[in-house]
């Protein structure tokens, strides 16, 4: 039996020739990163291990994203903490504030890791770099801390589900929709601990920030990790932001899939996720009269360029409803910068939106828009369990940049042909 | 005898044609401000004494800045009692974050203040306005409920103390230097409970921003105003600002003043505050070799678009020092979005700042940039006590924002003469 492209990545990075589910391997790490949250346990389990080195300076990222700038005392002694611990071991590629941004966003745009890549991270997020053709997958700051040390860590090897996408996607609809589209239809567990490959004549039409989107949120379908093909537009932007090597890998032709999904891309139209889990999918144009407080648009999941053109597409000359706190996070400093060369910025701020700099804050409900009891707000992040983003009595839902950006020009739940643009 | 400045704004707003100081007169209050931390307490005890209406809507003014984005769940319960109680009373001059910025850049940009009135705002810094030739003076939150309620306030008339500037200051001196130098002579106890009144052939050589700063300074010698005569600049701010009527005050001849300072601005140089006092003061020159962790320019005391661009003058083309954290904060959305057009932000960004949407966050410790024990800022803000930006040891040093952004470029504390500019 064939391998999938998943299986294929770890089989090599185990110096095995076959894998296959189910086996547990130890593979060699490409990258090993964690945040001002993970990073500080990380530390400590490394340090249980070995005080003096780690395996390779050159593979370990620090991005003090969660609580920066420091929210409190605390999150400044946690990162005070990843600071120190960067400056001693002298690690490549700790970001302070300044030149950093929300971890999955900055690293492929510092081009830290390419396809053929495994990756672990302390972050459930970190599978966003299947959007790459890489293998990346969230871990706990336990396995953080020994990868830091040992440059291995073990794997179950996932089974798999193969996600074949057709057609091309309707004006409006991103690869938000298309993740929100596909656990709806699967559920948050739909893809316990495995692979989400995704494949089909219908890639073509995403953008890479839509198969970022797209491969972040495998997570909220409980998968190991969301993995693309590398294509044209993989290998522009791999040769646009990084000097690594990549490799390509492809799954076999007999590769087994647990199940084969087909996702007509052309008959999507926008969804939101209802409160409080992200299979809570409806179309937006069934969405009902749901008044909103706050809006959200960025982090690591839709916080990229093209989100932010997609928002000022809607928010150019109009303005956000009365009483609509409207926040937006560049995910990046570089993004940050590119949108103010585009006149996004300046089209938020406008449009009464405020513009904050790179932060995960909202979204995990940290800081820079925390929700009161009563509240709800419509966010581009990736997680609308109770309390996530504030009191237990709040309420999130998840949509696209351009869902986001109608809902705060009529202050509920919108979507852009509302505005008959 | 004659009266002060700010004697004969009380006499005419108490309905006296003489006021001395010591007495206690009851004043009509042309302005009644808040924010969303003393917000809360305020309306409650304006609800107390009523809980149906309130003076004037027009003339209150809630501007939730201080710990927005809300920075947590009580944060954001505090903003919502302000909004709630903003929306029930039908409050004119409610400003919701993207509308909104630190009050105190907030209100004189808006207009909402002009010379001749009298305000009371629930924030200590809210002396501000005698930027404008205005009484305006912090209070309690007690104080504040029962101006709205009553739209008057007693006051003690103040005695003064009398500051003549004279001469221009040199490149690089700022109305902060020249604060710090006054509060460094006098101390943070030399002009308690007393009207700090500036006079003299310097002030032509000020901008209304220099003058900001300087008044909202004043109670950091303990004042419980600051007032500066009406000019040529001053209407020129209030005609581009305000479509309100204003009214000029000038002390008589014979006012009584308690002492007499003449502050040779011509001779003065960059000024640092030492912790933990803002009376600590040390020419930069002399301040020796201090190195720091962070940097903040913002604030009510410095965030306005001079304050910007003198930064970016500095850091046009150069880069912040590796490890030191700069922050910046445009003080209102205008002033973010001029800053932007004039290209400011683009260069805070490119030498390695972070730009942040207004809040007075890093300030009090409140958020976006609380120090971890230990460590050093460098802040345009107005306070240095201990603890005030975090953690009980770490240390805030006050200074301009020319002072601030040439530390940040050394990485310790510096002027720009130090950078051959």
């Amino acid at each position: 039996m064939g391998m999938t492209m998943t299986q294929k990545i770890l089989a090599e990075h185990a110096n095995l020739d076959y894998v296959e589910a189910g086996q547990l391997i130890e593979a060699n790490l490409d990258l090993v990163l964690a945040n001002d949250i993970t990073g500080p346990v990380a530390i400590h389990e490394a340090e249980r291990l070995n005080k003096k080195t780690v395996f390779d300076k050159d593979k370990i990222v620090l991005v003090p994203d969660h609580f920066t700038p420091n929210k409190d005392i605390k999150s400044a002694n946690h990162c005070k903490c990843v600071r120190e611990y960067a400056k001693t071991h002298e690690i490549t590629n700790y970001f302070e504030i300044g030149e950093m941004g929300i971890e999955h966003a900055l690293i492929p745009e510092k081009g830290l890791i390419v396809a053929g890549e495994t990756c672990i991270g302390a972050d459930s997020h970190t599978c966003t770099y299947g959007a790459l053709g890489a293998f990346s997958t969230g871990v706990g700051s336990t396995d953080m801390g020994a990868g830091m040390i040992t440059g291995k860590a073990w794997f179950k090897v996932p089974s798999a589900l193969s996600f074949i996408l057709t057609g091309k996607p309707p004006k409006w609809v991103s690869g938000k929709d298309i993740i929100l589209a596909i656990i709806g239809m699967i559920g948050v567990d739909g893809a316990l601990y495995k692979s989400m490959e995704f494949s089909g004549d219908g890639i073509k039409y995403l953008t890479m920030d839509d198969r970022f989107t797209i491969a972040n949120m495998a997570i909220e379908a409980g998968a190991k990790n969301g993995i693309f093909p590398v294509d044209a537009s993989t290998i522009t932007y791999m040769k646009e932001h990084s000097s690594k090597d990549y490799k390509i890998y492809e799954a076999d032709e007999d590769a087994v899939y647990e199940k084969t999904y087909t996702i007509e891309l052309d008959k999507l139209e926008p969804v939101v996720a209802f409160p409080h889990l992200p299979e809570n999918t409806r179309l937006v144009s069934e969405a009902g009269d749901v008044p909103i407080d706050q809006v959200v648009i960025g982090s690591c999941t839709n916080g990229r360029i093209e989100d932010l053109r997609t928002a000022a597409k809607i928010l150019d000359g109009r303005h956000v409803a009365p009483g609509v706190r409207t926040i937006i996070f560049p995910a990046t400093q570089s993004i940050y910068l590119q949108a103010i060369s585009e006149g996004l910025i300046q089209t938020f701020i406008k449009a009464g939106a405020v513009v904050s700099t790179p932060t995960c804050g909202p979204c995990l409900g940290g800081h820079m828009g925390v929700l009161a009891a009563g509240e709800r707000a419509i966010s581009t992040t990736n997680r609308n369990f109770v309390g996530r983003m504030g009191d237990v009595n709040s309420e999130v839902y998840l949509a696209s940049p351009a869902v986001a950006a109608a809902s705060a020009v009529t202050g509920k739940i919108s979507q852009p042909s509302d505005l008959s643009l």
